[in-house]
């Protein structure tokens, strides 16, 4: 008898503006083996914001002593509140055999990799930076100042996209979807999650 | 303007008996972006083989002369008759664009890997061993010694599943043959392919 699978930590970047919450969101459509990561984080709740579904609201104690723990799988701080990602939420997940999207910058992926060498590291590219600038631009919810910061930033986060397992060009939402689907199903498939049948099959000849 | 896209060398092993024909040739059904590589051999044509078709039917000097001029991706001597992966019908195929599919076994795949280590490298296993057995028994078509030599070298195949990319589980036909186009699929936006289009957006940022 086999124990049940378990899931996919699948950890996806890419830059602002780039798409990558529209991937996901028709990725997941329909789907029960995949949910999000919920992170935690020391900023209040606004009007509407749940405890454990949009964010698990921890006091700043609380988040050091479980940074102190080794519970966070990657943190930041951002105008003096911590965000970050709990280690015990997406392990029970990845038990259970559920898939666990995290979508985090750069940084946060590089450490996740340290945490999870045997995650699924997937990088979402603009078929161009002008397609980016464009996106940025059209949005037109920003002034000048902060387009370009986020140009700059966007710049930063593909200097690192080498180091990601795949990268998937968003030229197209529904190809970019397929692929997305081809990675998830083919790193299933990868050797790291097929070692222990192939020491099943061994094992009975 | 983007070059020509190189195709995929696409490396297919597992033990005699466990559906690798079977899964490739419903994959490539009806697809024209993927090809058979064209061996070479020394053994004579049989009635119907034809030249650069069947095989490159080539003399046994010619064989040994790109032998030395490093023109063969694996090659191995049975029964006083060489057999082996001509380079550049290989190379040809994939600088136009075509995936190219070796089915060989997991010596010459390793000797493969060590000249395209950029190739995609997938064994396919069985659900279990008692399944291959029953699979070769059950042709009917050799005795029983031939079968368990078979069965031996099965074994030894199967040690070696560990060092592909990828295993695919032939236990359902269908969905082996979804595993493999996922993987195909996946392979493409594998970082080793997409580097250069990371390098262009760059580049233009």
């Amino acid at each position: 008898m086999m124990t049940k699978e378990r899931g996919q930590l699948i950890v996806f970047s890419g830059p602002s503006g780039v798409g990558k919450g529209t991937i996901l969101a028709k990725y997941m459509e329909g789907r029960r083996d995949i949910c999000y990561s919920v992170s935690a984080t020391t900023r209040s709740p606004r009007p509407g914001e749940v405890d454990g579904t949009h964010y698990f609201f921890w006091t700043k104690e609380k988040f050091e002593e479980m940074i102190a723990a080794g519970q966070m799988l990657e943190y930041a701080q951002y105008n003096g509140n911590y965000y970050g990602t709990p280690r015990q939420f997406v392990e029970e997940k990845l038990a259970a055999g559920m898939n666990v999207v995290l979508e985090i910058e750069v940084q946060g992926a590089a450490k996740v990799r340290a945490a999870c060498p045997e995650g699924l590291f997937i990088f979402v590219l603009p078929p161009s930076f002008e397609v980016l600038r464009s996106r940025l631009t059209d949005r037109g919810t920003e002034d000048a100042a902060t387009v370009q910061k986020r140009l700059d930033a966007a710049l930063g986060e593909l200097r690192q996209a080498a180091s990601y397992d795949y990268v998937i060009v968003n030229d197209d939402l529904d190809r970019a979807v397929e692929a997305l689907a081809a990675v998830v199903r083919a790193d299933r498939c990868s050797v790291k999650f097929q070692k222990n049948l192939i020491e099943e099959v061994l094992e009975h000849a």
